[in-house]
């Protein structure tokens, strides 16, 4: 087999690291020019394939390419488009597949959580029943960290440092304030599902920094008065009180409480806004002075605050697939392996695409605490390694100096294709 | 006249780098211990004083000390109490009077905003009538840079840094995701009555890195179908954009928009969310797909991205404020002065403190564009010396090693006061 071109995209909510592992991918494709020739990136992920809508990625330079390692975001542009099964309809896989024909593509290298495993998965079984060789390699990323068998998620090591610093910070400022005005300061996270960003805001308080905080776990159902109680206890305790909540806690028929709270002037519900919410229930239940803040994509987008071994194994997930392409892999995805907590060490594995798609890691009970709103030792054993070091993007005037892509499109070779 | 105590305390909302000045106070009173003797510090603020619960900071380590630089939120808690003013009742000040007679405190040194500088030169009027020799020395502090003579006012250079590091942050991820999904992301700041800290987030948009933001100053009444034309006219030119709102944007009646919108499920009004408001308004006027953020305390209490040039002055203010009071002055407050802003060379001064209290310093019309929805290149020249350089602090166990002051009380020698 001659020199193939490679495809990359990013899939899904972007991250501060998942630009890492395109650099991880490009840096690594470039030292093996001999194997794999241009480096063709999706624009707005999967998209760009279905449309032909390819950059060419060899028109940046390697200071650019160098500087995707300290930017956030997706420098190629995401999206969140679910392909259609193939067996209900296969016209989008075929056109897939068209798409890396036309472009001599044989490696399909896709950024992603669980639906882009899962799409990852299907390329690489029609392209074995069509006759076409493509190797396709899922790099993984969620800052939900709800992928299976890696030890954890690209993306998730630098949200869960980002919260656990804001919360230690706001604590302080709160602890501060409490005698004459706030008590409560709560902070919503993401995390619709598992509670793991949630779990993260526990890690702002240690032996040394002693700080009450009460988590909103999505897995336990939100019981109004056990939490009223909590937060009082603490507050008579040490006079103030941080609640970290995860934006999908629900009440105990399942109902989203960041659905059934606010509306606005016309009385249309308000979605993702589920810190005022539980900030009145503070409110209306101990009469305590409140302030609330959602960090939303300020969580994720966070580079400046990133985790240092988040940064590492974001980088090694994009060369660990290279490399895994070029020993002749296919349908696999590199993972991280922990080999100990305490030193934390972790060597680079890899999985079957198999085993991969379609499953939910969920945050195991024994990392919440007893009474549902704390983390366990055991918990703090498995998070803490992961927002260790950090790693300062270069600035520029001030300002963190993030590096834009020239982005330039690919001819097209094909028609159009409807989506 | 033979050694004097000092009394510090800490006012109103805190900040990133208010225990900076308290550092600068310490130390530099430390180094001239011949003169001043014990720091005394009110336990939250003026209530310490009033109550005459003080902290003895001769208990804390020279390490503890040099640790407040890099810690934020007021290390020996702060209040917001305003004194009732000494013509109707003159009672609380002459409890200060008699606390610090009590105490042998000849230095006063008032670390706050507008108000604690009425209220430090009121105190010094007292001293001065009742002839009990007070120095009483305002350090300035406020994120909201509404003080005037001073440049700037410590405390808001770092929320100025966290406001355009997060929207550049956000600005990067909602580029990323704007072809199939978010095309306006929404992020709430402080400054209810001054644009200053919304007109930092047009700081994340430059030459290099070019982010259509809109800014909703609370000097500009809201104005729904403009500012849904300029939303739509970056949507359509970039794909996207990012807004930046004050929480203090009023409607052309002068209302709150934050007050009117979110109502919770028993139909109170939500304070503090203008950010949902905004989304809301973008949802209904343009059909487009959303993301918002409140960062609330998170914003000032960002010690982990505090601005080098702001740690630097607020330390300097702190140094200042002892030296004054060693070279006999009273009822001062010391001052950034700009010598020029490109190079940024400033140096220290003083001005009396009746020139300070009670005015308010606004955002000036020249920093606002013309279609008052950004800010112009003579706004940019004020402000990004203040957002210059990087202080990260220590960290420990991947997370920032902030002090906790072990805050041991003064002995008590008067009968209770009620406040």
């Amino acid at each position: 087999m001659g020199r193939k071109n490679a495809f990359y995209a990013q899939s899904g909510g972007v991250s501060a690291v998942i630009n890492a592992s395109a650099c991880g991918v490009i840096q690594t494709a470039r030292e093996h020019g001999d194997i794999i020739d241009k480096i063709l990136a999706g624009r707005n992920g999967i998209i760009g394939a279905l449309t032909e809508d390819l950059i060419d990625t060899a028109r940046e330079s390697d200071a650019a390419i160098a500087a995707l390692r300290h930017t956030p975001a997706g420098a190629f542009g995401s999206c969140r488009y679910k392909l259609e099964s193939p067996e209900q309809d296969r016209r989008e896989y075929e056109r897939l597949i068209e798409v890396f024909k036309a472009h001599d593509i044989g490696y399909f290298f896709y950024n992603g959580g669980g639906d882009s495993a899962d799409t990852c998965l299907k390329v690489s079984q029609l392209s074995e029943r069509i006759g076409f060789p493509i190797q396709a390699i899922h790099v993984p990323k969620t800052v939900d960290n709800d992928l299976p068998i890696t030890d954890n998620c690209p993306g998730f090591g630098s949200v869960a440092k980002y919260i656990a610093v804001s919360t230690r910070e706001a604590g302080f400022d709160v602890r501060s304030m409490a005698k004459t005005s706030t008590k409560v300061f709560v902070l919503e996270v993401m995390g619709r599902h598992a509670g793991w960003i949630a779990a993260a805001g526990g890690l702002a308080s240690d032996a040394q920094t002693d700080i009450p905080i009460v988590i909103l776990f999505p897995e336990i159902p939100f019981d109004r008065e056990r939490f009223l109680a909590k937060v009082d206890s603490f507050v008579k305790r040490s006079g103030y009180c941080a609640v970290v909540v995860s934006e999908g806690i629900r009440d105990p028929d399942g109902r989203f409480l960041a659905d059934q709270g606010l509306k606005d002037a016309f009385g249309h519900a308000q979605l993702g806004g589920v810190a005022p919410v539980v900030a009145g229930i503070v409110r209306d239940g101990l009469g305590l002075k409140y302030h609330w803040a959602t960090a939303d994509y300020l969580q994720r987008a966070a580079r400046h605050i990133a985790s240092k071994t988040d940064v590492e194994q974001a980088y090694a997930m994009g060369k660990a697939a290279v490399e895994l392409a070029l020993a002749g892999e296919n349908s696999v995805m590199p993972t991280v392996v922990r080999v100990s907590s305490q030193p934390y060490v972790w060597e680079v594995g890899a999985t079957p695409l198999s085993q991969v798609a379609n499953v939910e890691k969920m945050l195991p009970k024994e990392y919440i605490t007893d009474d549902g709103f704390g983390i366990t030792e055991a918990c703090r054993e498995y998070l803490l390694p992961l927002i260790q070091g950090e790693d300062y993007p270069p600035y520029r005037d001030g300002l963190p100096d993030y590096v834009t892509l020239r982005n330039e499109g690919v001819e097209k070779k094909l028609p159009d294709f409807e989506l």
